[in-house]
């Protein structure tokens, strides 16, 4: 099942450079791995804004959740999620 | 270069039968051309909406917005759009 | 899967009152059969407004969209829908 | 009596990770009290947010003020009550 | 138990005279006895706005939604509720 | 005259208890002070959330403003004030 | 007392031209009476808005309700109130 | 002196064909006339959107409006002006 | 020309007293010298918020900017600026 | 292509003044090295806020990305994006 989800992150200017740089790693890893999978079909940086728009492809909303609140940067988002049903006049997904 | 567009629609409850379905219909026929061609490369519905969330391919801004504005149900539509860039953990696009 | 959906009713007040009563005749219907079919769990009316929280239970976003783009009261509707997942606290759900 | 509860969590990321386990277990403690005393039937999570929805059966809104500001996590929460009356074409409450 | 009500009324500008005079009667009659009832205890006009702030005492919301729908000019009015604790501070009510 | 004030108070959750209770126990007083003066008429607890709404009762907008800024949770406060009319339909005010 | 005043016009585009003529011709007629009276001593245009700021001088609540609802234009205006007190700072009114 | 303003402009979509066709008629040449002036040196579409960003150069707040509120599609626009300074940090304007 | 300003103040609780004091004093003189050259004709307290409505009468957007950036409160201030135009029915200004 | 982008700069007050001044003079340099390479074609401030509105000129939205977030101020920043298509009636771009 398709969600659309837009997490918006806040870093505290002052955050510590190593901290910083610890857990931007650990995300990235993080999300290529659930890209890898699948589960994150797609990833989109929203042009301007430390933000991005992605869709996850996951079997029901608790496994969404576990996904989205394991993220690294979990702490510093905010974040909504639009659930994607099939459009009538779709001719891919 | 992709656009992110959500488009919800206001139909007036009271719209002529008839009417509606002509230009519900010439709607289908012109955003499957479109996805048929690869410039509207994802179009979902937002559940419980009448809303989508759609991912176009194009060229630039002048020819996203001649489709857009082209869309049979333009006028009845609340348009947003947000200019995707690439991410720089993504994996795929 | 539980979907927590908020709707909101805006009825013409000059509407025809015989079409008035056949759209919540109808609307009446449809939800009590839903709910007799447990896929709408909860119901209730939001104190002072036109409007209802509504709790769905169904297989997935596709299902969601079809029972509410199907209710009668539809096209005079607006609808927020929030994908809920089990909380780690709760001891019922 | 019925309230719709909408919990918004903020926990500053920097917290003493031992204030902030202390706090998350007293609230878990403390709401699964209210759930088995059954004035709190039920408590989701808002997928991919922290957040939850929740809903309060109590005498009246000083009972409810009393639960909720008694929270552990009060002081970090956004909330927002909706009083919720039964609606017409339930079938269940 | 209290409730504040706000309620912002919209009447169409070209609404029928003769109509507009009589539910603007029949709304009069409806709050006043409400008000002598010692339902209604407070209405206030909000200075220079088609708008009303109001404090309910009623049982509980089933009772508070009866009066607030059956009011005449509730299809042409939005209506936001509050319910009110007392207040730790309050050497009143 | 009558003013219809909305209070939300934000205070930091770090905040040194000492004068955490120093600040609301100087609040309190003050508060049943003008109370007692009958220039604070009315003091509700927004159930669930740490605002109140009150009504005070003062000669113009400098007593309104003087009293208001002297409550010692001003600068913790975020205030709306909306002047009240007389109702043409009230039959107590 | 001064009261800060915001009013945004709406007037239906297919509005009876000789209607909208009477209208906007008692309109001026109303204000530029109470200009002269001292009761409406400031009345700006909001450049490129069809509404306008106004500083009201009235002895009170009432007085100013009365006044603004009694503008012909008052059916098609949403109007914003904010009470003005002394500036600490002010060297003028 | 230069003022951005962001034109939305809002047709109804049963206008009548030929009163729509003179309105934008109209507009077109009042717009080219006043950009052939050097008074509206920057005409942008916002891209999917019936809407337009602008900067007009003026003398005034009064020739901005006389201009604003001249356009044959005033009635139906909703908009926003903003002044702009210059910038401490521009190499041309 | 006139501007339309709204100044909202935000001084964080634990600011240093001596400093606080140090820029409530600057801003006060710094204002009344303006008032005194006639640019700042009207400063009025939002009654009940930590904020001002002021009226400036200056050349340009540039001279607006200048004195507003200069205010010692500037970096503790949301500010909105509304430029006005002379009204067609106003007697005065 | 143009992009139309709203910057809002929020500096903490209490940000070290060396500190402060270094990323002013880089991002001084780095926006006029955009200004003087034509892909920064307008820059204008707000007046009374700290805030900018920009046009930018790039090929795509990742060139677009790259440079505001190359921005030295863009920790600090609320930055907004719209992409420009060319108006129908423009004579000049």
């Amino acid at each position: 099942m398709l969600y659309h989800v837009r997490m918006d992150v806040h870093l505290p200017p002052d955050m510590d450079p190593a901290e910083r740089d610890d857990v931007l790693t650990r995300e990235k890893a993080y999300s290529q791995r659930l890209q890898r999978e699948g589960r994150w079909p797609h990833l989109w940086r929203i042009a301007g804004e430390y933000a991005n728009i992605s869709i996850f492809d996951v079997a029901d909303h608790d496994e969404l959740h576990t996904l989205l609140s394991g993220l690294p940067l979990f702490p510093y988002m905010r974040i909504q999620v639009t659930p994607l049903a099939t459009h009538p006049s779709t001719i891919t997904d």
